[in-house]
């Protein structure tokens, strides 16, 4: 049987935090990927990448995994009622409502993280609270249908935790040896525990832009 | 001093291949990275996510870092004499010649490995041997201004590799740190060595078709 995988395909989207699970999901037999937005025409990552969005939100089966990647175009999403309520409408029948990295904000928007058990990138974590979830520390956390996973490159591994869940460990398995998912850093600096200070100090000021413009919409969004 | 990186973009490219170290080399300050091909009309990957070439041959600056990623449609590139002729003409200047998976065999047919270590993805490994080269176990060898990663998700650990050797260690830290790449994967099936006898068979069942098919090239290659 077909499994249906969309992932939300938006302008400003982290494009490893799509293109990591995109990679598992499209190796895994019977997979279906679908890429999902407003309308089809070209969008533009945070990083400069062009993607091709396959399908719309009216055009969009309904399927089986939604998933909603971050990067500094989830904070438009946020008080976006055309997405949120599409999310909502996929999560109600969906049998699995994931997000990687700060994805896991726009699923608190669409009100679905409320009393449960999530996870986002190290500097949004503090934010998980603002949608009444419960910010839990992991790389890939569960709580029941809900799989929210840690940033960016953490789409990764929970692609692979999603593949075992549907389609059983050995098919996971296979993906990995396919791509040869053996992973060696270089370096030991992936988390804010592992960085020195000062290169946790310097990437928290690369990304101070992105954290004030969701602070200021957070305020918004709880005043309202 | 701007650093210009070049990915090739072909179609058939695995997309993780490209978008693994696209993430790296885009998230470096002071980079410049360009999607290289004979034309810019969208290409579809070995996945069919669709990529947007930057760039032509006749239109990219000189490169400092050339990155061939791998994928099915390397196949077509190893008798290719345009292709095979922009990176030569590319790797006669640039700091670092280098590639992702079976891109090294693009490398090879261009005459790039001679007498030199390399490495590729493991279900490809000894193919390196027709061009000369020495192949060599290892996620990511270095010999010389030659860097080849091996499969798929090594092009990431590479990347941060490539950015430690043009910026210095401390940039590929906070580089690795805003990916948040800690990876650890739910599974221990990432290279032959690890994986059961079952999913090596399997996975390599596969991959048979795509592996004949290069077979017959590289005869085709030998007899001329």
């Amino acid at each position: 049987m077909t499994i249906r995988f969309g992932l939300l395909t938006f302008p400003g989207v982290q494009q490893l935090d799509l293109t990591g699970p995109y990679e598992v999901f499209a190796s895994t037999e019977g997979a279906e990927v679908h890429l999902v937005w407003k309308d089809t025409a070209p969008i533009v990552s945070a990083t400069k990448l062009v993607l091709q969005p396959t399908t719309t939100f009216e055009g969009c089966p309904q399927l089986d995994v939604i998933c909603v990647p971050g990067g500094g175009g989830v904070n438009a999403l946020l008080e976006d009622e055309a997405v949120l309520s599409f999310i909502r409408a996929q999560a109600a029948q969906a049998r699995f409502v994931t997000s990687v990295c700060t994805g896991s904000l726009v699923l608190g928007a669409a009100g679905l993280l409320k009393g449960r058990r999530a996870t986002t990138h190290w500097n949004a974590h503090d934010f998980l609270a603002h949608f009444g979830a419960i910010p839990t520390a992991g790389r890939i956390v569960q709580d029941g249908n809900l799989i929210t996973a840690g940033g960016v490159t953490a789409g990764i591994d929970f692609g692979l935790a999603v593949v075992a869940a549907l389609r059983g460990q050995e098919e996971a398995e296979m993906v990995q040896l396919s791509l040869e998912y053996a992973p060696a850093p270089p370096f030991h600096s992936g988390t804010p525990e592992d960085a020195t200070a000062e290169v946790l100090a310097r990437v928290k000021e690369r990304l101070a832009g992105s954290r004030l413009a969701r602070e200021a919409i957070l305020a918004r969004l709880a005043s309202i």
